[in-house]
Order: structure tokens, then sequence, then C-alpha cells
């Protein structure tokens, strides 16, 4: 879309100045910026304002950062505004009720309207998708899944049945929701599958990265709520409960029945084991590793396999870099104590 | 399926205790428990029976355990009974032979009777798929695979030509089977492709989780024995030998040419470098790391990077956590020490 | 394929000895070769020549390793020359133009000559796919991507829109190629998405794994350079730079922004933090960790988490092993010291 500065700005309640008038219809970063573009500076970022070309069509700045010859929004949060204007410049996909002819619907779906449905996309019996949402290429939703309004399921998205979303979640390509737990109980010679039989839910603006996989609860529920969001390859086990607006990167892996309560920033490549709880607010470093059954205190940043307080892990691995030193040291000691000693026993 | 309670105590060879006519169709935790439904109650689990809303069907219980105004299976294994009750109310999905006109079958495919074949389905020439097994949606088999019979491949799965699955296989949503290895060879310049044409075999009753991918043999065989189960996102690399009941959790990866021995439980995010053998029965814990070459013995529970008995990480890890005291204590030494040295240069 | 002796050891340019017109069809490992099959032997491989049932059709070995009565070409790189005759043997798949009827292309994409097409595979608006590319079953090419020549795209795989891949790109089953970049700005109450509008370009000859996602660049460009290897269940985040013939093996992750230099070989499961930058040919271990902004030097192997030169992280590991020993030392330590003063107050 086009807007024109002005509109950028009011959109964003903010002040501007230059040439209002002026029309714009991407964001872009310093190095491919043109006059239509959309760029922002802040004071932590790494763009020099004194020495960048000038070429953007606007840039949204802090007063004090902004140059006198440019077009410029003023914000005394630059990132933030820009990417609320860039929800604006890009505005939400919606669908608007075409239907390759491709697709395969069951007579007994409940699609609402204006739902697109691309080609190879599979809506299976007493699935329900609501007004706006739209299903990319090659999905496939199998029965009584339950979807809310302008979701949007990219390709190669599998939701098995009963999967239910809230509204505008955001699937990425090769996400599979709702797959059998992992979980298998020993009669002595093979393992018997333990049920995984519950349900899967996530809530109102979730969004989930490629390759993602969360299974179903085994006789309970895998929640994850409201406004959290998962990278890519993350796997979410059974029954596991993710707070609001909780953020997850890549490759981590959460066991079954874990919680993670609101508001959770947790690193990629972390592993939880079954049972824990991330109490509200809890920051956790890639690559940290959380035993079962732990509870982890709000209130800290986390780091290190097993978890630890960061300032204790960063203490810990400055003597840990140390050991050589420290052996060095009791061993000059070992002989200045026998030295003693010998001194000792002559007197 | 609707049970009597009497029939699901015939099927377990267990007595039991109430109204034997009572129709059962599900099993279900004790929070979602109603009057259709089995729930086991376990000596070590988190449920009290004193406390619990007595809302459920039946239990399956020890009888020492087992209220005495409700319906109860008795059971000295509650949680493995409850497993093998839900097998009987879920009985295993039988294929009927459906095949969804949307599929493309090759004409040189050999389809067995009651094979059912999801919408966008696509079996290759001469693959061969044996009866009741059921291929859901977008699932594409290539030319030349071999499956068992009452195979389960769930949506999206990809086998590439000539994998061969047992009987009773589970592929759960965006498995792939049979994919290259991983494998060149420098010719000082580029990277030369080495051959990657072996075959790759999941015998019997294996299970393998969503997005889980296993390579092909370079020139030899990968394979999976009987009754494996592979959780979600596991990395299983050319040559790999997996034995019977082998249980490997999710995000694990392995290496090239590694045998994991019989009844192995392997922990999720584990890696193992290539030519590495666990030896029957081993358990490694989650994150652990195992050195390219190493035998992993039987006997022992293995935990850590590099990979040792648990007994000893414990031992490490306490010792590691008290880095700053030993280096107190070493600096409280050296003080000492130069007092006593001065006090005899004194003398 | 099949050639004789005589015409793959002119396609290596090398000598031989035996009969030069026996026709060989395939490569193979020892233990399943017979009269049709190539194998190799290496100086410093497993096998013993002595010992080996002389089966092969023709061994690829050096002079001083060949068998006098076998068919054998001579070789002082077996391995590579193994894999450039086994490149001989399977030729490049080409695509010759087969579209299946079930192909869904958009009108207004560029299809140059001799394309297939398998079934369910989707071509978008404005896409082009370059001649003798082969797109397999159920592939999903969004608008505006654009492939190079002799591309094999194999069945599942995702590129979202705009994506663009040069000459003789492979990408393994599942891949997703061109997915949003994981940011947010957190406005105090939710996240708000920042834009993931870049490009995602794959250079000639680079290979992707089964199930890798590759996002797109947030702003700027991901870029995989030209021979690129990529394992399965890699993670490449937005605005990364894989460098020339870098190698990167399965479930490594790779943060926003990382650059990854030309020749370096990455283990499996590493992690990197965004910004990094490895310099060329650096090498790093399985499971590795490189925070946030560090720099990786040329010219060492890397381990460990955080990373250390090899020779220092074993160094570490060897002290790390003997912390109890250690321990120990000190309290013995401690207590002659404690001796040595009560001997020295009483005098």
């Amino acid at each position: 879309m086009s807007y024109q500065i002005k509109q950028i700005a009011a959109f964003l309640d903010l002040e501007y100045q230059g040439d209002g008038s002026r029309l714009l219809n991407r964001v872009s970063n310093w190095e491919t910026a043109d006059g239509d573009s959309l760029v922002f500076l802040d004071s932590g970022g790494s763009v020099d304002p004194e020495s960048v070309p000038l070429q953007a069509g606007c840039i949204i700045a802090p007063r004090d950062l902004a140059p006198d010859n440019m077009n410029v929004v003023f914000s005394t949060q630059p990132k933030l505004d820009f990417a609320r204007a860039s929800s604006y410049l890009y505005p939400w996909p919606a669908g608007r009720g075409r239907r390759h002819p491709t697709a395969v619907v069951s007579k007994t779906a409940k699609i609402e309207e204006d739902v697109d449905l691309g080609p190879f996309a599979v809506v299976g019996a007493d699935a329900k998708i609501g007004k706006g949402s739209i299903i990319y290429a090659g999905s496939i939703i199998e029965r009584e899944c339950c979807l809310g309004r302008k979701c949007i399921v990219h390709p190669g998205v599998v939701l098995y049945p009963g999967s239910q979303l809230g509204d505008r979640v955001i699937l990425h390509a090769g996400v599979v929701v709702g797959g059998d737990g992992f979980g298998y109980v020993s009669d002595g010679e093979s393992r018997v599958k333990f049920p995984q039989v519950g349900s899967v839910i996530l809530e109102d603006d979730v969004e989930v990265g490629c390759n993602t996989t969360i299974d179903r609860g085994s006789l309970g529920t895998t929640r994850i709520r409201k406004g959290a969001k998962i990278d890519n390859l993350v796997q979410i086990a059974h029954n596991v409960d993710i707070g609001r607006n909780v953020v997850i990167a890549s490759q981590t892996g959460i066991s079954g029945s874990t919680i993670i309560e609101d508001d959770a920033v947790i690193g990629g490549q972390v592993g939880f084991g079954d049972h824990v709880r991330v109490q509200k607010g809890v920051v956790i470093g890639s690559k940290a590793g959380v035993l079962p059954g732990k509870i982890v205190r709000s209130g800290e940043v986390y780091w290190g396999v097993p978890v630890r307080p960061l300032r204790e892990y960063k203490r810990l691995n400055a003597h840990f870099s140390k050991l050589p030193e420290m052996k060095a040291e009791i061993d000059t000691l070992k002989k200045k104590v026998s030295r003693l000693q010998a001194v000792l026993r002559k007197k």
C-alpha cells in the first residue's frame, strides 16, 4: 500500500517535519532505501546519521537525531513506531473468499465468508474456519479443527484432528499442531503407547515459526496463550502451557507438562525437562538446560546447564577459565608446604 | 468405541468391583473425567484418592488405593493397564480401501486391499503398500518404497525412493525418510558429494514423531529396529542402526554410522558423534553429548558433555558450583603459607 | 547408467589394471559389492585388503594397496575419485519437460524448457524456473520466486514469495526457504512484529537437508553462498550470510545477522548468537555455542560453550575432570598448614 507521510504520522499519533504529502510504499534498511521507503534511526543503533546517504523517503527518529533537511517522523521509540508503521504499510493479509478449485473441503466443514483456500488445501469433516482466514497451498486442516478469524496458515502446515486456533494466529510453513505426544509404558518386553487423546489450543495472536511441532495433550490440554511468539523448529510437548506474550527462540525443546508463565523470554536451543515451571517474566539464555520439576523464579536472567542466575553463571565460568592457574597455585602451595615441613623438621 | 467395564476387565485379564455393565467410551485425566471415562490411579501419582471428585465412570487402581464406592478395575500396574485399556477403547485405525479421487497412484504400484489414500496422496512407480495401511492427505510415497501392513502415515510425510517400512509403522506429520545423508569430499576447491545411494529400513512397530528426519545409508543401510520409538524433530543420519525398543526423545541428533543397541533410552537434545556404539539398555540424559567413536557401556545412566556416568557427573557439578569457595580457600592458604614463611625466615 | 571401467578411468583421468571393458552400474560398500559395483579402498580406511572377499567389479585404490588379481583404478585420493566416479555412474537428474497434469502453474509463471513438475506441485504468479530443474510432488513455489537451471526441489518443499535460487541448488524434502524472521518489539503490553520483508538468496550449488528452515531477511538479505552445504533440521535466521563452501551439520542454529565466512566447517547442534562473525576456514565442533557479537578468528578449531580453541577446551576439561582431586589436595594442604601453624605456635 502507499501512504502519505502525514497519514503515517497520524496513524502513529506523532509529529513530523518535511513534505507530509510524499507517498511511501515500503519499509527498508538504510542500504536499500530510496525515495519510497521509510527507515528508522535509533539512538542505540549502528547507523551514523552524519554519514549515511540520505536517500530515504522518510525517517522515524528521535528529535535530537533527526537531520534537518529530511522528512522525519519524530519518535521517542523509533524501532517500535517503525514496526507499527510497517503494519500500516503492509496491512494484515485478508482473505477474500477465493477458493482454489483443487482445494478439498468436507461437506460438513463450516467455512465462514472471506476465507481463502489455496491449491491442494484440505479441510476435513466438521472443521470450522473463521472469517477472513487464509489457508495456503497444501495445508491440511484435519477433521474437527477450529480456526478463528483472520488466521494465516502458510503452505504445508498440518493440523491434527480437533486442533483449536484463536483469531489472527499465524502458522508458518511446515508447522505441525496436534501430533501425538511422546509417551510409552514398558510392559517389560515392548513399549505400550500411552493414550495421546487430549487437545491443543493456540489462542489469539500466536505466531509459530517454520517446521515447529506442537503436540496435543496426552489426556489434558496443550495451550499456547494469547500473543505468544514461537520461532522455527521448536518442540512443544504434550500438556505444556505457554503464557501470554512469551517469546521462544529457535530449536528450543519443552518437555511434557512444563509451564512457562506470561512474558517469559526463552533463547534458542534451550531444553526444558518435564513439569518445569518458569515464572512470569523470566529470561533464559540460549542453550540453557532446566532440570525436570524445577521452578525457575521471577526476577532473574538465567543461563547455563543446569540453569543458574546469570551473575552466578558468569562467576563460575570465570573461575572455570582459570582452572589451570588454580591447579598451578595448588602445586606451588604443595611445594612451599613441603619445604616448610622440611625446615621445621630440621629445627 | 464403547465397552462395558466387564469387557475391559476381561481384555486386561483383571478383576473389578462395581457396575460391570456400565459403558465407557474414552480415557481421560481426573480433571475432565465424567461417567463415560476411564481414569487411573497410581501409587506414585499426584492424585489424592481421598480428595478427588469421583466423577469417573471407572478407575484402574491398586486394590489398596481403590475407593469403596466406585467402579474399579484392580491392577498392580495401573498406568500400564490404563495404556492397554486405551488401545482397546481406541482401536488401531484400520484402512478400509477408501481412495480419495485426487490421490495419484502409479500404475505399477501394488496397493493391497483395505488401504486408505487421502486427498493428494502420491504413490510412485513400483511402490508397495500392505493391507490395511492408511496414507493421509498430502503424503508422498516415492517409487519403489515398500510399506507393510497397517502402517499409518500422517499428512505431509515424504518417503524417498526405496524406503522400507515394516508392519504397524506410524509416521507422524512431516516426517522425512530416506533423504540423502550428509557427506562430501573436498577436492581442494569445492565439496564433491559422496554417494548417498544406500537403503533405509524401519522395522515393525516403529513410531516416528513429527518433522523427524531419517536419512538413507550412504552405501549401506540405515535401520530402525522393531518397536523403537522416536520423538519429534530428531535427526538420524546415514548408516545409523537403532536397536529394538529404543526410545529417543525430541531434537536428539545421531551422526553417521552410530549404533544404539536394544532398549536404550535417550533423552532430548542429545548429540551423538559418528561411529558411536551405545550398548544395550543404556540411559542417556537430555542435552548430553557423545564424542565420535565412543563406546557407552551398559549398566549406567549417563549425563553431560562429554557423557559421564551420572554419579560422576553429579560429583563434578557439585565441585563446579563450589569453584569460588575453592579459589577462596587457595587464596587463604597462600596467605597463611606466606605468613608461615615469614615467621620461619625470622627465626 | 552403465560404464566400462576404461570409461570411468578416462573420466577420472587415471590409469587402471584388469578388464577395462567390464561394465559397472553402481557404487557400493564392500559388504554389498558384486560384479557390477565399484568400491574404494583407502589407506586410512577400515577395510583390510588382504581379508576382504574380492567380489567387487572394480576397486579404486592406491597402487600400493591394489590387489594383483582385480580390476583396479589407481588413485592417490580414492575417496574423492570414488565420489567423482559416482557422479558419473549416477548422473545429475535432468528434467525433461514432464509436467504432471495435477501441477498448478500460474499463467504468469515463466517455466523454461525441460522443467519437470511433479503431482500437486504449485508454481505461483511471476515465478521463474530455469531449464532442466525438477520440482517434485507437493512442493510449493510461491509467487515471484526465481530458480536457476538444473535445480532439484524434493517433495514437500516450500519457497516463500520472492525466494531466489541459483543453478544446481538441491533442496531436500520439507525445506522451507524465506519464512519470516523472528523479530518483535515490545510495546509494554504485547509483541509488535518487526517487518520481515527482506530477501533470501541461495547461490549456485547449494544443498540443503531435510526440514531445514532458512528465513528471509528482515529488511536486508539472507544469503547462502556458492557451494555451501547444509544438513537436516538446521535453522538459519534473518540476515545471516553463509560463505562459499561452508559445511553446516544437522540441528545447528544460526541467529540473525551472523556471518560465516568461506570454507568454515560447523558441527551439529552448534548455536550462534546474533551478529557473530566466523572467519574463513574456521572449524567449530558439535554442540558448541558462540556468544552474540563474537568474532571467531581463523586458524583454529573451536569447541565448547562458549567456544574456545580446542587445545584450551581440552585442557580445561582435563582440569574439570580432576576437580575432586583438586579439592582433596586443598583439604590436605589445609590440614598440613594448620599443623605447621600449631607447631610454630608451640615453638
